[in-house]
């Protein structure tokens, strides 16, 4: 089925008129209706309208409190400590993002850790919020136990997303990835359509990997990047993120219907209180220049993380940002007039 | 062929030896001598005695200069910059930690990046280091280029160890991970038994992904963990490390007859300066608990990172660390009488 285009503007209106429906006050209906279009428009539709549905059932469901607003519980110079009340995720996770900024503007570093906050969507949106100030932005989050450990049979670990995003004039360096190989809205998309995953995705009831989406989702046996490897650093970004907030682990977590009360850490660097350029434009284009002069085994060349984005946003914007039209359709349902 | 044992002590006192008759002052000698047995102690003899004669190659070659300390080229509150003037690489390393560990006892973070230093061998070292003072510790290393881009049929991105570790007493977390899925030491050992690596390793002369180490060693096209993710991560840790120390990136080290004048960062965290216990051990050890009574698929628990060396170390303490026979004897004919 064909995407439907419909202009940003349009989106963003949608998803703002919705949340103020909701009970958002406007000004942050506006940001979070912003952070949701922008995901769309950056070619993140899984973490931008496809989303939106769950989020205002989160919100019907109490889980979001659309009122609550995140409260300072502790300051220790370059580091904070935030208590997200159970707001929207992705306001709590934009107002930490810009504390650790603010901090770092000051001190060089800040570091801003946040518990009891819900799903920010789309990491990435806060990796963006760093770089268009000019600052080195990184971030990462636990999650409901949805990976296995190496050798394991059932899910313990989060896919606890981490983003490390690096300011550029001619297009900043944006990596956002969960610590598993794919999402299981991807394997599920897979599945829909009869097909094989493109690499291996996880393992099956025995404990082998397969590419086969439908027993990974059976038992929710994802695979963490690089086997062992990236289930280990899983363990540690969640660590990191809950006893620095003093907030739930993914264990704890696990426990509850829903993914809420999860924790997450915020860090900006500062170039300029660093001895730093305020882009350190020379050195980083330097590595980009070298990384793209790769030979490759195909015709196109290699991208950095984050390379399409910008081309994708301005398409979107010409012409449109693709949505899905059931989903689309649903939340325009969601508008009184 | 079966290894021999040798006492800690004999293993420490040989490299001492060596490293004074190679110029260190001794003090110095001693710490690079432990940093070296520690991590055959620890059972990973790779970066311990089987690096060694490698070391004292670079010693003799010019690239390490014994007689190099670190100098601090700038100072900016949470932050230090270094300049490691190609000295050990070991102990530029430990001493960046260490001042990264100061700091934070300070300002509850402190972070060090070094630049123009040399192979730090066993980054997990400097994890411990942080732990067994009871912080929490992150290092990041740049190398030279040894992993393809995604896609990409050269070698242009290094393997970037990784290491976070977590303070704890009934055995601290100590993940320690290159950006490879294997090391190419562990493939060449693969090619020397004639065996397939375990799982897929890289990538063949057509871009396909093989467990064939032979394929894989002769264009060095070595796996990055979890595919374009990993690869991904590699880019992101230069870039950090480049920048914030000021020094080469990856692709200034390929020029480079020998791996030398790398970049890199030593985070520490003082838990008591952030608002926290000084080891948090309840909640970490309700993290450890719930992973480890994860069901499996084999007869044995899962292991969190770093979970076999306290009892390895003991082992070896006890019955002397293995060494492989003819490395020992090579560097046993470094000693003058």
């Amino acid at each position: 089925m064909e995407n439907l285009k419909i202009p940003y503007a349009e989106l963003l209106e949608t998803f703002e008129t919705v949340l103020i429906q909701k009970g958002f006050d406007e000004k942050r209906a506006r940001l979070s209706a912003e952070l949701f279009a922008k995901s769309s428009l950056d070619g993140v539709a899984s973490h931008g309208l496809n989303r939106f549905p769950f989020f205002v059932k989160m919100i019907e469901e109490g889980i979001v409190d659309v009122k609550a607003e995140p409260t300072l519980v502790g300051s220790f110079g370059v580091f904070e400590r935030w208590d997200g009340h159970l707001g929207p995720g992705n306001l709590n996770a934009h107002h930490c993002m810009d504390r650790a900024i603010q901090l770092s503007q000051q001190l060089g570093i800040g570091c801003v850790a946040l518990r009891n906050t819900n799903h920010w969507m789309r990491g990435g949106n806060f990796g963006w919020q760093a770089v268009e100030a000019g600052f080195i932005g990184i971030c990462f989050t636990n999650a409901i136990p949805n990976m296995p450990a190496w050798g394991g049979s059932e899910p313990v670990l989060g896919n606890n997303p981490l983003v490390i995003a690096f300011p550029r004039r001619d297009g900043p360096i944006v990596l956002d990835m969960a610590m598993s190989q794919f999402s299981y809205g991807k394997m599920s998309s897979y599945l829909k359509e009869n097909m094989e995953m493109p690499f291996e995705a996880g393992f099956d009831e025995e404990g082998h990997l397969t590419k086969d989406p439908k027993v990974i989702l059976d038992k929710e046996l994802a695979l963490p990047i690089g086997l062992w490897k990236g289930a280990g650093l899983s363990l540690l970004l969640d660590l990191l993120a809950a006893v620095l907030s003093e907030g739930d682990a993914t264990h704890q977590i696990g426990q509850r219907q829903y993914e809420q009360n999860i924790s997450q850490v915020f860090i900006s660097l500062c170039p300029a209180k660093l001895g730093l350029e305020e882009f350190p434009e020379e050195k980083i284009n330097a590595v980009i220049e070298h990384f793209k002069a790769s030979s490759t085994f195909g015709e196109e060349q290699v991208r950095y993380p984050g390379e399409k984005t910008l081309e994708v946003r301005e398409r979107n914007l010409a012409e449109g940002v693709p949505v899905d039209r059931e989903i689309w359709k649903k939340v325009l349902g969601m508008k009184k007039d």
